[in-house]
């Protein structure tokens, strides 16, 4: 396939094509992935998230810029799980785009939500594996909120930033509902502004509180867990940094990148970056039987049979898990 | 089934045995859903969510009291999709508790994740369905936040109310970024504060602009979009309103009761109560094919094999795709 060739000889507009096309979900986009699929691995990824306003988007800008500086390419991927209702610009687009322009070792991409079939959580997945096929060499997975959707996102990266600004009260409320386990470092952006040295020692109370396992809570989906008893056998522990950032100065920005580069290196030095990398295979191919076997199901049964099946449920003749197994017994 | 018999007849410590069995999502809660199913549909199922700080359990907590002056009886399921890392009372749970205690009228339950098989929505959506057939009816969801979590959890209700408080600044835009869809109502709480009228006029300023036709964007899942080409029909809209509420005086809460019966009469007359009925149906039905189909296939493979697919596409070897095309040729 053409286009395949030309991403992997690092083409731009190959790029963008494919990205729309996994986007779409198509067969065409399946088979681009499978080619490319055997040149995906190097890459490192990184995952952003924060509430809104922390200044997650001027962020990411800045560490772009550092790791240039570095001589490293960068990809961004900034994802906005709200519907398209919204419309416009996404996650301060335009002005990002003004800001790091004309920069071939930069390529930035927006995925929005469209209620595609696939999710976003997979079309996101696939476009890091372009990037990544596409010889950048950080990518950068941006999301907004605190939330599952936010939460999975991230499950794809090796090393995840959670950001905080010091002022926003409750945030640190939201920061501890959800995304304390996920995050292998804290920016408090936003750091020349009163309550910032707050901010960071509240994380620090919570991150001593809650002991260095951080992690093995989360669930992994139901194909991780059964395949990954050996997750806790690395013996190191990597116990989260905290740094304070003025992403509209650049402030503290480069000492974020050596965390950064820390994190990578504990990865690879730990054998956790080969068991991240597993844990995020078995994810996938979870995600991916999820949406086939529930398409197969779906293209058995003619959706007046469907239909008629959903009014008995919603009349209370037969409950949802009776339904199921109907549909279920379609397919033995 | 005795456990059943005894929760229709409105004993609350069956009620509280059986939502405990369906969180932990054995084959024993499947048969006694199945045998209180028909006597689920009666209740009025209140969504409520926002961002945290906002008083939502106070909120809750006013809206019950209110209910019962007016003589219905009133179930809260507090819902906190965030890990047990926390820990201890969810959603100020204690206080709450404290404050309604010994009223048979209220039941209260909170459910956090548990990383169960079933998921969160899931197992809410059973402990709504048993609420709901021991006679309560009046059912309040509280969630926190605006994740895709809790979206789809309050897409179990009949009504959403989308809760807010002034001086939270980026909070506006928090709402913006998902949950606008789904409120049929808001509430701005906190309202003796400064800055209420301008949150509300924020709100209602995004409202104007979004149209009248909020929900269209909303994806509700494979089957429902399938079964559901005539979501559209019913011609009366509603314009989702916006109450001021203080909920620690219980200023404004009356109102609010008023604005949620409204809303519930709108959607009988309207025919849309009778569509969202067979939209929840349709989602259920969904959530439980994904999670059967997905065991039925774990089931068919020794999980060494499972960690060898997962190891050949770790190391590049396989694509997901490839792996889950192998998964599925063991079911045909």
């Amino acid at each position: 396939m053409e286009l395949t060739q030309r991403l992997l000889a690092g083409d731009r507009r190959a790029l963008a094509r494919l990205i729309s096309l996994v986007e779409n979900d198509g067969v065409a986009a399946r088979a681009a992935l499978a080619e490319v699929y055997p040149h995906t691995g190097c890459a490192h990824i990184i995952g952003v998230t924060g509430a809104p306003g922390v200044g997650k988007s001027s962020l990411v800008n800045e560490l772009a810029k550092a790791y240039r500086r570095r001589r490293a390419t960068v990809g961004i991927v900034a994802v906005d799980p709200t519907s398209p209702f919204s419309g416009g610009a996404i996650l301060g687009d335009r002005v990002r785009m003004n800001d790091l322009a004309g920069d071939r070792g930069i390529f930035i991409r927006s995925m929005a939500s469209r209620g595609s079939l696939g999710g976003l959580a997979a079309a996101t997945a696939d476009a890091i594996k372009l990037l990544d096929a596409a010889g950048f060499q950080k990518i950068f997975v941006e999301t907004v909120g605190a939330g599952q959707t936010e939460v999975d996102i991230t499950r794809a990266a090796h090393t995840t930033i959670v950001v905080a600004a010091p002022g926003m009260g409750d945030d640190i409320q939201a920061i501890k509902a959800g995304i304390m386990e996920i995050a292998d470092l804290f920016a408090v952006n936003k750091a020349d502004r009163e309550g910032a040295d707050a901010a960071a020692m509240t994380i620090q109370m919570m991150l001593d509180m809650n002991g260095s396992d951080a992690g093995r809570w989360t669930h992994h989906g139901l194909l991780a867990d059964t395949i990954h008893p050996e997750a806790s056998r690395a013996s190191e522990v990597w116990k989260p940094s905290i740094r304070m950032t003025v992403a509209t100065t650049g402030e503290g920005v480069d000492a974020l990148v050596d965390c950064l580069e820390a994190h990578r290196a504990y990865l690879e030095m730990s054998g956790r970056l080969e068991e991240r990398r597993r844990r995020m295979a078995a994810m996938e191919i979870e995600d991916i039987l999820r949406r086939e076997l529930l398409k197969g199901i779906l293209g058995c049964v003619s959706s007046s049979d469907m239909r008629s099946l959903v009014d008995q449920v919603a009349s209370r003749q037969l409950d949802p898990y009776g339904a199921a197994e109907m549909l279920l017994s379609k397919l033995a």
